[in-house]
């Protein structure tokens, strides 16, 4: 909190060029309606340019469109909203965690825990479990047998990794995520279920950060997997056997049921889903509240909206829906009709 | 268990005129249906006045209209449903849970926890936490740094709150409830998301309820806000900066995107949606399953609801949803031609 | 993973007819695209039966009409997919927990912990509370008060089982669920939401499996009851006083509200909702994304799912279904019209 930097010294480490006052010390980052002028704030739509005009901010962050467009001392950047977040990173450091293991944690003796990784109180490793340097593994985690984390990961309170799952560096998992349970298989046999071992793994990426409370299902027989930079928001269910390609980012409450594969730099709005099987092509963006039900084979826009209305006009209107079939031959049979007074017109007259 | 009241007793205590045996002696209540002859029912809408009959119920909670329905011992009041729930409440209070810190909870040296308050085997409360008189915190929960809670709060086993954020009094909180996870906030640049720090807290009034696995983000900037008196159900999703207002109940799988703001007193039924930055009215009452995707800014009832059918007929009737247009198109301009028709009918027969 | 099988030996176990080698040593299971020489895979369609052609796998499971699609070592069998789910729990045991009470957990000297039971590190078991033989309580679970687990239970870490609900044998509960609180009670007086206590229990019955995350509310009177051979995905949200039918299987982030019924032998598919007080036929089949708001008497297919479209095609279409109703009527109109136009066709020349 202590932190600070002079408008200069934010340029010479994140780039960008200064315009006015670089002599300025910013110690926070703030919106324009609420920052303060010990802070710095930022705007990344020109459309929202006129908010300028009140801010308290002690300097700001721009695009080059909107460089003229106030006095205050401010940096020039390419792209202001990933400035802003480069900014923010470097006024508001997470808190170094103390490295070693908690005497509260549970650590089996084969676990091989890096001497720069922290272990929290109630914390429970498994045997054979790897924790790579740096990582830091919050109170309450449980890191089932032979699961291997890489560097800098940060898993938060109550998050649970079960046996034999891969993570690579830099995870941040928050809590409750639930990494490597079963996937839903089960065959029906005469009246009852029948569970289906489920012995695939999952298998993470880098640079990969998860929502609260999501959960990712191990694969049935081959592996879950998450490429390298993908974001999930939480309360999200990824099903057995699904792939998410590279730097897809997933909204809150999405479901992605078994088998899907996902591609590359998607952006799927929340609380959408995909079934089973499906492939998605990349770069697809898919809206929320939007069911996939086949395959997307060319980047683009979809969705599946219906959009909401007082509840009278919904009556009166939705309760069609259940006979558009009717309504469209309907339609056809009086174009026919009308074709025909036309051709014939004086049909009518002669019966 | 063994606690019981005579139904005068009741009365004195709670409201509401007694007719009939006053000293019949009641120990818990029941449906219509199930109640035994030492427990105490209610009706709550005169439409099912006709199950007050074979009821084996030893008294009931009745509004005036249904005041002379029965015989039976009974407590006239002016709202029977919220007298049933304080009715339940005198019979059922819930165990006290021992004051103290269990020698197998964790507690930072720096934390304020109240002589009065209870934390349970193996609970987490770190640095700086201050727990407020007769609050219980449960086994398994994780109280992060500086985090305020209130009075008489109950959070049950697994609930955890990351640091800095504040808690008004009576909260209860159910097992796997998250508050103050990360917000999803992500910038892309040069093909990479970079990850925005989450530096707003989540901020909770009074008698507020969370229900199990429900997630609250903190702000990105500012705060997210949970006023007094809100009710949220199992599995909602609250994004970063979302600010509820007042006496607002939520049911279950409602997602919340980020910046919404929604009023008081509103309703929202279950696996609802609302996108970012919308502003809803108070008084609003949503439908389950109901994406809103604007602003609402008159109270009232509003629905999206697509209306299931047999699976042949949504195969036959869904289809025309993609050539609704068309459809319209062609209504148009038969009415066109028809009107033309009418105006020329001679036309046809000069061709 | 050391275990292995010739295919008569599997024959001898699971039952089926041995064609081809039967001295083939097995060690594991695959799918048909990865299976290695010393595994054996299987075809469960034959519609896929090409796929046979290609298999690196050892052996194969096949039913009657593949029998002879492959001169594999192969096991024809009635039901390839049954078949396949056994080979596979032959083939990977879950790794035996061992017997008795870490040292770290915490363990209420009234609960009766079965002998051959294990409860692990960091798991609390309150008091009164019944844990039968061979079953396993993972890291981190919250056991309450008098609560009842049968036999051969799994709880994997994490799992939250509220005081006096009664669970049977065979239980597979994942990471994160939570089983026993409080369902969504409110009453409203006087502007401001009043608790009602829920003082109903969960019952579950015999082979149950319940994903992560799950939640399943205690009842507000009456219990809340899963029957045997339930099978519930992750994320499922099922609230107060629900019942659902023995051996129906319900996908991830599926919603069911309040004292609904679902019948036996249902299917319900991905983010499906169920309102409350609703029945549920017996082997209904319910399809993702679709919201269910009135009894089903029937068995068979139902479905409401919006289909998706291009962003574009959407925007032009959906537009219409707040005109539907205006849209029906100016048809009936226009067929009206054409009618009297029909019967009349000199009408027009008079005027």
């Amino acid at each position: 909190m202590a932190l600070s930097f002079t408008l200069a010294e934010i340029a010479a480490r994140l780039g960008g060029e200064v315009r006015g006052d670089g002599t300025v010390r910013i110690c926070g980052i703030g919106t324009l309606e609420h920052a303060r002028p010990d802070q710095i704030s930022f705007l990344t739509n020109s459309k929202y340019r006129s908010q300028l005009a009140g801010t308290q901010a002690g300097a700001l962050i721009l695009g080059e469109p909107d460089a003229e467009a106030t006095s205050l001392p401010r940096l020039i950047v390419r792209n202001p909203y990933a400035c802003f977040a480069r900014v923010s990173a470097l006024l508001n450091p997470l808190p170094e965690a103390a490295p070693g293991i908690h005497p509260a944690a549970v650590v089996a003796d084969s676990a091989r825990v890096d001497a720069t990784a922290s272990i929290a109180a109630t914390a429970v490793v498994g045997a054979g479990a790897v924790i790579g340097a740096h990582s830091v593994i919050g109170e309450g985690c449980s890191i089932g047998e032979n699961v291997v984390i890489g560097r800098n990961a940060r898993l938060y309170p109550r998050v649970v990794v079960y046996h034999d799952c891969v993570i690579g560096d830099n995870l941040i998992a928050h809590s409750g995520v639930v990494i490597g349970s079963d996937g839903f298989g089960i065959a029906m046999d005469e009246g009852r279920w029948i569970k289906i071992q489920q012995i695939g793994r999952v298998v993470i990426g880098n640079d990969v950060e998860i929502g609260a409370n999501t959960t990712i299902d191990r694969g049935a027989l081959d592996d879950t997997v998450i490429e390298d930079g993908v974001k999930l928001d939480n309360q999200i269910q990824i099903a057995h056997n699904v792939r998410i390609g590279a730097h897809t980012a997933i909204a809150g409450c999405v479901g992605i049921a078994g088998s899907a594969t996902i591609g590359k730099y998607c952006q799927i709005g929340g609380s959408a889903g995909i079934l089973g099987h499906l492939q998605i092509a990349d770069h697809t963006v898919i809206s929320s509240f939007t069911l996939i039900n086949k395959s997307i084979r060319e980047p683009g826009n979809y969705t599946a909206i219906y959009p909401f209305s007082a509840m009278d006009d919904w009556r009166r209107n939705a309760v069609h829906l259940r006979h558009l079939d009717e309504m469209a031959r309907r339609l056809k049979h009086l174009e026919k009709e009308l074709q025909s007074l036309k051709q014939e017109p004086s049909k009518g007259e002669n019966t």
